[in-house]
């Protein structure tokens, strides 16, 4: 042991030297400023590796689970580091191995007659993204951490974002895995195949299982014919209820070309007019009023429009067929009443803009202040009663909360978040009141036999949630197969499931 | 025990008694014709049963596994009972319940705004296709069989068929599931949710497990807006590759819109004409010469084609839209040289006509004798590179075999079936040759990184073919998860996965 060592990696020398001759000293990382793989993206916890591990092939990761069995030390599987529900850093007893898997980046191969590609898990979603367009294919999987976050990433937690209404979440998007088993193991399930019926769809289980179940090293994903052009509309709705009947002429009007569908409060968007003044906000006039530094909450006057829509369509022909189409529906939504006011982006940078307000608004509740997050999803067709419900119950029992609702409406996903009453104390409020605005919004997402992971997944964040809503069968069934697969319990323990 | 129990129900007699009280006399069937449960489809094998019991109920449906699971006494679950691998009718012991759905086919909900239909799993697949256009929306699963095959069992084995490519299989358009586990308890997974990351995939799970891990009793499933206009074509390719051509220009013209894509092979076609002489098979001159009697195998003179291919494009516009952009399709692919001669279905009638012929090859083969059927499936690149070396590997070691090769090239599956020579008895070519040829096929297809099942599944005809074909990784896996989700081994015992 070299003298150098900390202290709590003394019991693991053997395998911390194993490690080194598996991966390169240099590659066992566990000295230093580690908190760039300690520390959850939204800083809610940092944890203390016993090492951050690199591999570099397949094989290396095998043999690191290998030693790490053997060793009886758990492993905490990494890609980008940008989930939201602390689910790849590890806990704070200094034990675990960190198992990065950014150095694991390469596109294997592109195979554009067979419309897919081969990837490494660290690769990094945006250099996927221009891989395939370059080969003039389309991967369409596009989240904001998209310059971050990594393909294994986004298969491990079935990453959502906001093309999933035309080409659906990460899971719907992968043909074949490359996994380490718990074991060690390598199970080449690489596959470009549309169809494949020969036993368990373990695919599925390992997609979104969150490296519980084993390490995903590798996958083989979906492409498609990039489109020829993509237009932006953004409109006016004067309720909920007329964004579903958007919703619902959109998919009549433009089938699978609706390529996005997101709503945002009344209130989202004053906060970005709010903290962003430069930004053109359409509609500030129709809106409801609403003083720049006091945004107004709640239902609008009678006639304003509370909601607002970005809706994208995508066009395999040409930029006017998508025009002709995208303003065709929007008359017809006029003249049934469900939009009030729409503008349809001219240009790409106009298209980009419009989409900005709706990824501002993250950014602008953060600077409004600390706040509750909800990831939820209901079926589209109760989005409105239980957003009605749901504000009608919160306003009551929490007098001045300001409810920040925007998302994924076409995938009835909700960024149902919470703000602090104007004015008070953000961080009293997370810590007294957090509990039990979670139990009000969770218990009415039961009530309408909703999710309350729609995109964002479990990790130790919901941990104890998932317990409360989710059928004991179900979880009596996820157990049984995390001790038939991982029988040691070293696979991200605790993420997901609570076992003991 | 009543003097006319057959003798081998005697020591079942508490059981059969316990199964009367939950479903009613009338639906626990022990004696009399039961062919209609115990023979396959394929009438590949003849089973008996101990009962055929038929629950109008998840509760009842629940309450029969408990029984059954108390008595130690295995289950068959079956839906229409059209399945081609064996995997739904008992075994010939006498000792197996064949649990039929058939009674649980009502149809729940269907919800219109959020793009749903939930329905139980004994619903006839064309009856759900017909609710659902009533409501006008699409249930796009379609196959030969959907005016008697069910939902359980489209879910239980994954089923494909003709729309996969633009809608994917079963599994693609199933939400959540009821199902009830090897232990008679009731998981509610009915979902009619895009998004949902709370815990491992049991969904998918369930999907394509062919009833071996769990009675799938209902399902919530996606549905689509109906197409206004679908338009058929024929064309003429001179050669697998310039279909794989024809498929990748069809994608970019017609993205989401491409929602079929078959391609036929001339001595399919050539036994079509041999076998239905009324039936208008295209192109008969253009296509390499043929005597009717005696249909020309192997690659066609120079020139001429080869293959065939059915093309069916989905407009959510017009009629004239459709057919503009066919045309323009079909243009473009005749100046590039990948398509000889091709017509476009003027009427509804003449698309039938044309899907006609495509339906009407294994008939045909039929009449034309006993035949070796492969369901496969090869990345789409590759398929050309395949059909050339196994049909060269075969014709070498089976001088006069005959091939019969079609299916859904648009996903990579092809039904590459081997006729016996021509004047050969079928039965004893069958009875000695199945064997090596299946070896022939099988190799080549795991060479190439294939599927030996891409949409029939596993049943007890794939078993054995299965344990030398999948890596044995995976087989591990699977066996773990059927060990630990089903220890008693009840459900579909030895269908998919032999353990003992």
């Amino acid at each position: 042991m070299s003298p150098n060592t900390p202290a709590h990696t003394a019991p693991y020398t053997a395998l911390l030297e194993a490690l080194r001759a598996t991966v390169g000293a240099s590659n066992v990382l566990t000295e230093g400023d580690l908190s760039a793989w300690e520390q959850d993206w939204r800083k809610r916890e940092r944890g203390r590796a016993l090492a951050v591990v690199r591999p570099a092939s397949t094989l290396e990761v095998a043999a690191v689970v290998k030693a790490c069995a053997a060793a009886n030390v758990s492993i905490v599987p990494q890609g980008g580091n940008t989930g939201m529900v602390v689910g790849s850093t590890p806990d704070a007893s200094g034990t675990q191995i960190v198992l990065s898997l950014q150095r694991m980046n390469a596109v294997r191969n592109v195979d554009a007659a067979n419309l897919t590609v081969t990837v490494e898990a660290g690769c990094v979603l945006q250099a996927l993204q221009q891989v395939c367009e370059q080969s003039g294919l389309l991967f369409p999987l596009s989240m904001a951490s998209e310059g971050s976050c990594t393909i294994g990433g986004n298969l491990g937690t079935n990453a959502g974002g906001t093309q999933v209404l035309r080409y659906g979440n990460t899971r719907e998007l992968c043909l074949g895995l490359e996994v380490v088993t718990p074991q060690g193991e390598v199970w080449d399930g690489l596959s470009g195949l549309r169809k494949d019926n020969t036993g368990y769809d373990l695919r599925h289980l390992m997609i979104g299982s969150e490296g519980t179940l084993g390490v995903i090293t590798a996958a083989t994903l979906k492409l498609y014919p990039l489109p020829v052009a993509q237009l932006t509309a953004f409109a006016a709705v004067s309720s909920l209820d007329a964004a579903v009947a958007l919703l619902g002429l959109a998919h009549q009007h433009l089938s699978a070309g609706l390529t996005g569908f997101e709503v945002m409060g009344q209130f989202a968007l004053d906060l970005v007019r709010k903290h962003f003044p430069a930004m053109q906000v359409p509609f500030a006039g129709t809106m409801a009023a609403a003083a720049p530094g006091h945004p107004k909450q709640g239902t609008a006057p009678s006639g304003g429009a509370t909601y607002c829509v970005v809706l994208e369509a995508s066009d395999h022909e040409s930029d006017s067929h998508a025009r002709a189409q995208l303003e065709r529906l929007l008359e017809v939504a006029m003249e049934q009443g469900c939009v009030s006011d729409a503008v349809v982006a001219e240009s790409i940078a106009q298209a980009h803009a419009l989409w900005h307000i709706r990824e501002s608004i993250p950014l602008a509740q953060a600077q409004e202040g600390l706040n509750i997050k909800h990831d939820i999803s209901i079926a589209v067709s109760k989005i409105p009663g239980f957003v009605r419900r749901t504000d009608a119950l919160l306003a009551q029992q929490f007098p001045g909360i300001r409810l920040v609702n925007y998302g994924h409406l076409g995938d009835g996903n909700l960024h149902y978040n919470v703000q602090a009453p104007d004015g008070a104390d953000a961080e009293v409020f997370l810590k007294t009141q957090e509990h039990a605005v979670n139990t009000v919004v969770y218990d009415m997402v039961d009530q309408f036999r909703g999710s309350i992971s729609a995109e964002h997944g479990i990790g130790s964040l919901k941990r104890e949630k998932l317990l409360q809503h989710k059928s004991p069968v179900a979880l009596n069934m996820m157990r049984a197969i995390k001790q038939a697969l991982d029988p040691q319990g070293l696979m991200n323990p605790g993420r997901v499931l609570l076992i003991k």
